[in-house]
Parts: C-alpha cells; structure tokens; sequence
C-alpha cells in the first residue's frame, strides 16, 4: 500500500520526537503567558478566500450525503491566523486583551507535493492581539519567545532573521517608488531569483534605474549588531517612516541580543520583506542552518488589521513555525531519531505462561513509580525475549524470580551488565526514562 | 459572529484543562509501553465505506481548483480505527508486532448536531495489534489500562462494563437462533428502546418467544464479581462458544479487580453487545456517573480482523475514549473549569514605562526556574496592574524595587498577603504553578 503523497507519516519514533519537540514548545510559550487555543479545522469558505476569488490551494469540505447547496461551504483552514482572527472575533467577550495565544496544529493546503511542501502539515504559531492599539514592546516579546523555543530545539543551529516593513517602504517612499508594496514583493523574490531579474521588476514596479540599484544594495544589508544602521544611512536616502522603521528593528535586534548564542543568531536581513500585504511593521523569517534550501521555516511579523468587526479592530503581532517543515526532511534524511521505538524504559520477561501475574506486578510496581514498563507477549526463550527488546530498543531487561535462583535481577541489554534488583526501588538513570532524541549531523556532501 | 453548529471549540481556559488531561492520558499509555501516532486526517473514501455503500456520515474533501475527477475521492477519517488499520499495512515491515500504539486526534462525522454529537471531535484510542494471532491476555492488558487512565481523570466515577461476544453469540446458537449478528444488533437497542420493541426486534430476527424472553433475561445481569456465572448457567442453556465466552468475560473482570476504587468500577454487564459486526470477544462500554444519558463515552473490543493485505491477518483489540463527548457537555454546564484563564503564576507590574527592562529580567528570572510570568502591558497606576492580573486568575503580582522603597515584593492577590522577595528564589507553592483542573459537582436536579 503505498503513502498519499503530500500527506506525510510518522513512525513511532519520529512521533516520540515530535511530541518531545512539541512539549518543549508548549513549556517555553507558556512560561511566557501565552495560553493555547485550538479552533475547528473548517472555516466557511468565503471566509479563507478573504471573499475574493477563489484561492486554488484550498481544500473544500462538503458532506456526502449533502444536498447540493443545503448547507454553507466550508474549507480547511490554510493557515492558523485566518481561524484566530475569526476566534477573537467570535469570542472578543470572553477572552481578555491583549490576548497572547499559541496553537499548534494541522493545516491543508492543496498544493503540488514537492520536496518541503505538504498538503498537511503541523503548524506552531503564537500570536499577541489586542483591541484599538497593540504597543511595540510586543513585537520584541514574540521574537525573544520564539527565539527561546528555536534554541530548545534539539536542531539547529538557526537564523532568526528581522526586518521592518516601515523601513522598507520609507525608503520606497524616499526614492518616489510610485507603489511600494509592489517594489516589496518584488524584493521578496531576491531568495529565488537573480538580482538582474530582481531589478527588471523593480523598474517595472516604476522605480527609476538608480532607484532599483539603491533598493537591491539596500536588501543586501545583514548585520547583528545596529552597523546596519550606518549603511542605510550611507544610501542617503531620507524618510520619516524610515527613521520609524530603523528606530523599531535597532529595538528589535536589542531585546533580542542575550539570546544569541551557538544555537540562535538573531539579526538583522534588510532582504526580508514578506511577500504578504498585511504586515505593516516587524517581519521575520527563519533559516536553519544547513537546510536553507527549505527557505524561512518560521516566519511573521506585526499586522495592524488582524481582525475586524466594523466597530473595533484588533491589531496584532505573531510568527509561526512551521514545524512538518522542519521535522520531515531532517527524519527523512536521518538527521533526527529516537533511540526506541516505544517509551517503554524495561520488558518484564515471562519466566512461564502461567506466572504473567508476577511480571505484571513487577511491571505495575514500576509504572507506579514512573518508569515505562511492559510484559513480554510471551513466554519464549529469554534470548528470544531479550530480542524483543533489542528489535525496539527498550535498554532495560527484567527477569522475575523464579523460585530455583537468588531474586529479581534487571539486565542493561546495551552493556550485558545484569544485577539484583527490587521492583519497588529500583531506578534505571534519568536519561533512560523516555526516549532519547538523537540527532545525527548530516554529512558534508 | 455566530459558532459553528456541531464543531465545538474551548476558551483557553477550558483548552487548558483539556491539554492537563491529555497529557494525563498520554502519560499512562505511555507508562504501560504504548507509542504515539499520529495519522493524516485524510483516507481514501472506498476505503473510509469499506467498499460498500456510501457512509452518510462522511465528510468529502476535493480541492477546491481539482478538475473534476482528476484526484483520488479523498474523505475526512470518522474515527481512529480505519486510518490506524490502513497505516498498520502501509507500516508492517517498519513496526515490531504485538505493536501498542495510542492515538489522540480529532475525527468529522457529518451528523446532524445534537446534544453530545459533534461534527468535529477528539477521540483517544488505545489498541494492541499483532500479525496472525493476538493472545488473549491482550484484551485484559486494554481493558486495565483505559480503567488506570479513566480512574486519573478530574471527572467521574465511570463505570466500566464488559461483556463478550462469544457469549451472546453461544447463547444464542444454545437457543437456537438462526442469526446471532441479527439479534445481536437488536439487544444492542436496549438502552435507546423499551425490552418489549427490543423482544419483538428478536422474535422478527428469527428467535421464539421463549427464546427472546430467555435473551432479554439474559441482557439483564450485571455483577461486580463472578456471581454473574450462576446466573446465566440459571437460564439453562448450554453451547462451547458460551463456555470460552464466560471464561473470557470472567479473566477480563478478574484482571481488572484490584482497580476497582471510587473513581472507576469495572462489572460485567451483559446487555452490552455494539451494534458492529467487527467485534468477535471482548467488548466495552463506558458510563459517567451523573451523565448516563451521554451513553458509553469509551467503547471498544477485540476484532480478530482489524486489518488485512489479502496474505496475512491483523487481529486487534482497542478502546476509544470520546475526549470531546465527554469534555465538551462538562464544560457547558460549568461542572469542569480552570482557575485561571493563562498559564502565568505571576504578573510582573510596571514602574514605569522607561523601566521595562527590569520588569523583563525579573520575568525572565522567574522562568529560568519554571514560573510562568508575565509583564504588565503598560504602566496603569498598580490598582489597574492588580486587576489585570484578576481578570486573568493571575494569583501574583511581582513589584520591582523602585528605588524609593526596600526592593522587589510579591503580592498574592487572592489573600492580599505581600512579602518581599528575590526573584532568584522565590517559589510559589507547587500548586500555583499550573493553572488549576476545578470540579463543580453538578447541584441535584
């Protein structure tokens, strides 16, 4: 039988991994106070295409046994910002502002199965909204939140990269762009594209020939210290919204510098424009090292029209991980692993079919206390039930008292050493309790 | 903005308690050597009906830019079931059999909404899969182990019953009946219709009066021990399928004894039969004391096919727990609910606004040691600060040393009790630091 492409599994290992990667997410978003939402998987569809064409990459659900039109058409949702807009809106009543939130879960989209692009995949995302006014500090809160999640990942390292929308378009807007955000998409392409192509659509988008030079030297600019402030200004291009967005990516970047470390880089890339309308301020994007070939894996930035009812808007702050996209390849490669296949810690060999009651009390009397433990199916051959284990890679055997010899005994299948043990004290060390992550660095090509 | 009918979601104070409770689940299954996966939401739809007739229920989903019939017909899975029998063949040469797995997700049913029934839903499914043949202790291994996580939830008691098909399915060979599966389906209805449409259901399925009054009888006995036995050897009929059906059901009860406790009971309860023809043993069902007219919110049994590729046979046995069925009516009627409505123990106040950067530190000290903190949005005057964090549930405000008093000092607002304190080893009490898990036992009707 052979896998629906686009749509990828796990095995039970990887799964492991992920969950661990997922808990570990979940403890750092918490610890700073955001609480998790989850919203329906389907939202009207009118609703995901923003009630203008229709988007090709959505996927339409409808009942079977539907008759045609009875019933509004729904879509799974593309993204968890479209469903969180509707969620504030729906519950802006009950939940109190500003509102930090974190959701992890699948999203679809009907695109073309390539290699990093799935047509379902697990998002991670957190998000600050408030009502009317959402202050600036908060930009810097979800880039420090999420930089901590990035440096707990048992990947790395990555490449937390900033921008600011307003600083783009100011200079835009210094130059005379006719239209910045058209200069802006086309700069987003700078990661796909040739600079000279680049620069065809910046003339096309109006700007004079000089104009798209200074432009794409502007978008060269990378810094993690405030330099770049210097080579913006060296451009000699002036602007009030330029100073504004200098002034917020140099607050960015220092509310974000204690984080650097072997595991994150936090900087500066004057590239990163987003290719996206709504984001009116701080952009981000994210590469793994390594892997840049997957492009950002965590991205976002300030919109300051999330949602609206008519009366109120909701501005807000956020940055998803796009957390398939960064899990599957480095399984699929052999990059990521468990050191099992199974949480269980020790097998309980069988001694004989008719004493399962004694290695069931052995292994309950190890639960009790924490430690995964399950019985051998069985009552084969120690050596076959020993392979039993070694097949899942559960380190831990334990062989019952069987009347004719000294007691308990637990063997580390790993080392061979094997030793008396009692059921209600012993303790397999700490590393041993859950599944390892094992991460394997890729290989020079 | 109104909901949409049948696809319930939680505020994140509910969501919370929801996560503590999953993570409760997953820390038993676990505990007794049960993986995680995780399947796409997605199956075929010949394969989600079976082949046969189309399922009412099934959601269809198809690309919204698809050209007609140029993809699979592709369904969302309406249990675990199904999607876990497909990955069990699609994975056989990569999983080690018996293979244990749990499964937590959400499943779609195109039902009409109603009272306990969803459209979307969470379910939690444990079962044991083997190749060719799954020993019998299995079915007590799932049974002990849902009881184990049943009996750790906030909620309850539950009861557990049991019942076993081979023993419906002898019985009614022993009165001679010429389609057990019929009458089966029919006894099924007993706790939706009155004995007597239940008794004209069995005569129509082909058994006589006499037998139908010896079948309802016999749909009537529930016991917490083995007096059971007596009581259908009383009936007087004989037949082997009834001898190894009343062994089963006495092993299952018998493993299950010692968790017996006023959390959980686990009885036999012969009138429990699931309508599904798959079941070919053991089968369960699940009541919530207080909530019976919810029905069983965690069934499930032994199929001697779960799964099959044509060469080899999976025999399986499981049982799902409905998350949202039973979650979901708890915290409608304000029976389950959390203390606070964000993870954070602790609001750090603002100073003022030049003074972020100590309130930020003294947050990040409290992490750093497990505290989930968060700091003021603004510098309101400290009585708006406190009632920001009550609107919240927040039980302390942190106020930073301002110079002009003794230093740092912590606030528990619930008692007004404030004391000073260092922010590198101030503790809360354990049970501060997560939001609380609070049960309202529902007031006598």
């Amino acid at each position: 039988m052979a896998p629906l492409s686009g749509f990828p599994e796990l095995l039970p290992g990887q799964k492991m991994v992920e969950a661990q990667i997922v808990d570990g997410l979940r403890r750092t978003f918490e610890l700073h106070g955001f609480a998790p939402i989850e919203t329906r998987a389907v939202e009207p569809i009118e609703r995901l295409t923003g009630g203008a064409e229709i988007d090709k990459e959505i996927y339409a659900v409808r009942r079977l046994a539907d008759d045609e039109g009875s019933e509004p058409a729904l879509g799974l949702h593309f993204d968890l910002t479209v469903p969180f807009a509707r969620y504030v809106l729906e519950n802006a009543g009950k939940v109190e502002f500003p509102f930090r939130r974190y959701q992890i879960q699948k999203v679809w989209r009907g695109e073309r199965p390539q290699s990093g692009r799935y047509r379902e995949f697990t998002q991670a995302d957190i998000d600050i909204v408030a009502k009317d006014a959402l202050a600036f500090h908060h930009d810097v809160e979800v880039a420090r939140v999420m930089a901590e999640a990035l440096a707990g990942l048992p990947v790395g390292p990555f490449h937390l990269q900033i921008n600011n929308r307003k600083l783009l378009q100011g200079f835009l807007l210094g130059i005379g762009a006719p239209s910045p955000p058209a200069a802006m998409r086309a700069i987003d392409k700078l990661d796909k594209l040739p600079p000279e192509v680049v620069g065809d659509m910046l003339t096309a988008a109006g700007l004079t020939l000089a104009g798209a030079d200074a432009f794409l030297q502007l978008a060269t600019i990378e810094s993690r210290d405030d330099g770049f402030i210097t080579q913006v200004r060296d451009l000699g291009v002036t602007h009030e919204l330029l100073d504004e967005g200098l002034a917020e990516l140099v607050a960015v970047l220092g509310g974000c510098r204690n984080l650097n470390s072997d595991r994150i880089t936090v900087e500066v890339a004057l590239r990163i424009a987003r290719g996206l309308d709504y984001y009116t301020g701080t952009v981000f994007e994210t590469r793994l090292a390594g892997y840049e070939a997957l492009g950002s894996i965590c991205s976002g930035g300030r919109y300051d029209l999330l949602a609206s009812d008519g009366r109120t808007t909701y501005p807000g702050v956020g940055i998803s991980l796009g957390l398939s996209r960064l899990l599957v390849p480095l399984f699929a490669d052999g990059t990521l692993t468990a050191s099992r296949s199974v949480p269980s810690t020790v097998l309980v060999a069988l001694t004989d079919d008719d004493s399962r009651d004694v290695s069931t009390s052995v292994a309950q009397a190890l639960r009790d206390r924490g430690i995964a433990t399950e019985v051998a199916p069985s009552a084969d051959k120690y050596g076959k039930q020993i392979r039993f284990a070694q097949r899942r890679g559960i380190p831990y055997v334990w062989f019952p008292a069987d009347g004719a010899d000294a007691g308990h005994q637990v063997k580390d299948i790993r080392s061979g050493d094997q030793v008396p043990a009692d059921a209600d004290t012993w303790l397999p060390p700490a590393v041993d309790l859950s599944p390892e992550v094992v991460t394997i660095p890729k290989t020079a090509e």
